[in-house]
């Protein structure tokens, strides 16, 4: 069977189970364990707080063609997404290694232009990167390692395993946008100028929501994603890993207001299933979101809530209670559907 | 300029200069960290020990060859040539992160294989994989982090940087094996069963020396580096870190048994110069070498001094001190020469 039939989620299951056989609980590194594969990051209890690993890679003309986005938004948005994985466990990112495959023609400016694309973020993230690997290949890829760790002494997370029945569903900021901005971009259409700005701007510069889950950790939450794949998909991830259900209310979707103008009818599929918004995706009682509402800096909306039903199971409704069925749910590599 | 141009070690450079510059003391990071690019594995001051992080990745037809590697010994080698970079800082390895980029034609059983043999080498090792990243990719890599720690308390680390004049520069084990295994297999060279066997397993499946890692620092050596692009090229970057010059006896070489066997006047050649032998390559005063070698498991062989001449230069001379030039030194992603 080849790995295309059984997609990029069968194949990490396959890859998590046989891993976990090996399980060898007589080494230090196995006891002190608190995460392994199928979460945003890795955590193992440190000597005094947790630590948190994660690693994401962008592949030439499968998530990124030059076309599009120049060296150095590529450096910066390769970054970020790795530390929204951090951000999405509520931890603060440390050090980075940066792994690059890399044809022999390309222009050396263009590798500094990378470098300067992830100080731009690393710097203000407080982010060394401190190390990594050069590789030639034939097509470009970056992948990037960060290691983080947890900011409370506690070392409280926020994992995708422990939403539980009548929590709310909520995400921060805006939806649709890094989506909107890719078909913009990748089919040349021409919008108007703030708009147009708007769009490419989330999608090759996204914002990883670290303070936000920081905030999230102070609050109490214990369960968050980042909106990586997509809305659904991700949501999806969630139910499964905490084998609960969930049902979406799609007319509550903060849908970025740049995707509405843009994009009109088609900006609810956008904000569900386009990816990449690099948003926070969480779930609590609903007092506690209201208490987060207070303090976060962006908007915190809630958009759902969590179910006991058929675990993984997600059920879109509009406003009057009708339901609904994007036509994609979320990326997944290798998958033909 | 194209990076052809200033090879794999030139970017490295450009890339540490630029990441220096971009240095902020007034974070934790920054503050916590020992070595940062340009060593086996960068390390920072955990809370209690100093903890490792290095990453390596292997292309598809740059670094392998599935027509003469197995996908179980390609699992087993990509996490060696990582856990080789923690040997010889004499670190322990923890946790690993396993990015892969896959084309979608790949067997489900190939990446079954490929995990087998890096559990294969995980476990008597202690190393968990703890996560990772599956990327479609029109070419296979294997890209793997990890995160390792120093095993004594006063977190003592083997570094390319501390050698000193006066040092003799010693070697664990053989050379030549990994770059005549490859020879062989490429070029479908028939040899004896015996040295067959010893090549090969040379080449697809290295040992990498944690143990003896462990024992240097135990006996108070400060300089190591692995063999990897080559013994003249290792050599090489701890001159160049150590701001010093060396003598290597090329007679004095332990050159593989069965390179001698298979390979003839050639051998000596591919000693000096095939590299991914993932030997440790060290330097110390005679006194400490003279111990190291009666409690080494293996063979630990003087193979030269490091001097206080030219930075980075290194001669080579027979038994009657005539001068030697190897015709490759070492492994250069990129370079035309």
């Amino acid at each position: 069977m080849r790995i295309s039939e059984i997609g990029e989620f069968g194949l990490i299951d396959l890859v998590a189970e046989m891993v976990n056989k090996a399980r060898d609980e007589g080494t230090a590194s196995w006891q002190n364990l608190l995460i392994g594969i199928g979460d945003d990051t890795a955590a193992w209890r440190g000597d005094t707080s947790t630590q948190l690993a994660t690693v994401d890679c962008l592949v030439q003309n499968v998530h990124f063609s030059l076309d599009i986005i120049s060296w150095q938004e590529l450096g910066y948005k390769a970054l970020a997404v790795n530390l929204s994985d951090i951000a999405a466990m509520g931890g603060l990112p440390r050090y980075a290694l940066v792994s690059l495959g890399l044809p022999p023609h390309i222009e050396v400016d263009d590798i500094a232009a990378l470098y300067h694309g992830m100080l731009k973020l690393a710097k203000p993230s407080g982010v060394a990167i401190v190390g990594g690997n050069i590789s030639q290949s034939p097509v470009v890829f970056i992948d990037i390692t960060v290691i983080g760790s947890t900011g409370s002494k506690d070392g409280s997370l926020l994992t995708r395993s422990s939403a539980v029945p009548g929590d709310k569903i909520a995400v921060t900021g805006h939806l649709g946008a890094a989506a909107a901005g890719f078909e913009m971009l990748s089919k040349k259409l021409r919008l108007d100028a703030e708009t147009t700005d708007c769009l490419k701007r989330a999608f090759v510069e996204p914002t990883p929501r670290l303070a936000e889950g920081r905030l999230l950790i102070e609050h109490g939450v214990k369960t968050a994603i980042d909106v990586s794949d997509g809305l659904v998909s991700d949501l999806g991830h969630i139910c499964e890993s905490s084998r609960v259900s969930a049902q979406l209310t799609i007319d509550r979707m903060p849908v970025h207001p740049a995707v509405k103008a843009g994009f009109g009818d088609k900006a609810v599929e956008l904000a569900l299933s386009g990816g990449e918004d690099y948003e926070l995706l969480f779930t609590a009682k609903a007092e506690i979101i209201d208490r987060i509402k207070k303090s976060a800096a962006c908007p915190i909306t809630v958009i759902g809530e969590i179910l006991a039903g058929e675990p993984g199971k997600i059920t879109l409704i509009d406003s009057k209670g009708n339901h609904f069925s994007p036509r994609k749910t979320g990326w997944n590599h290798f998958s033909q559907a």
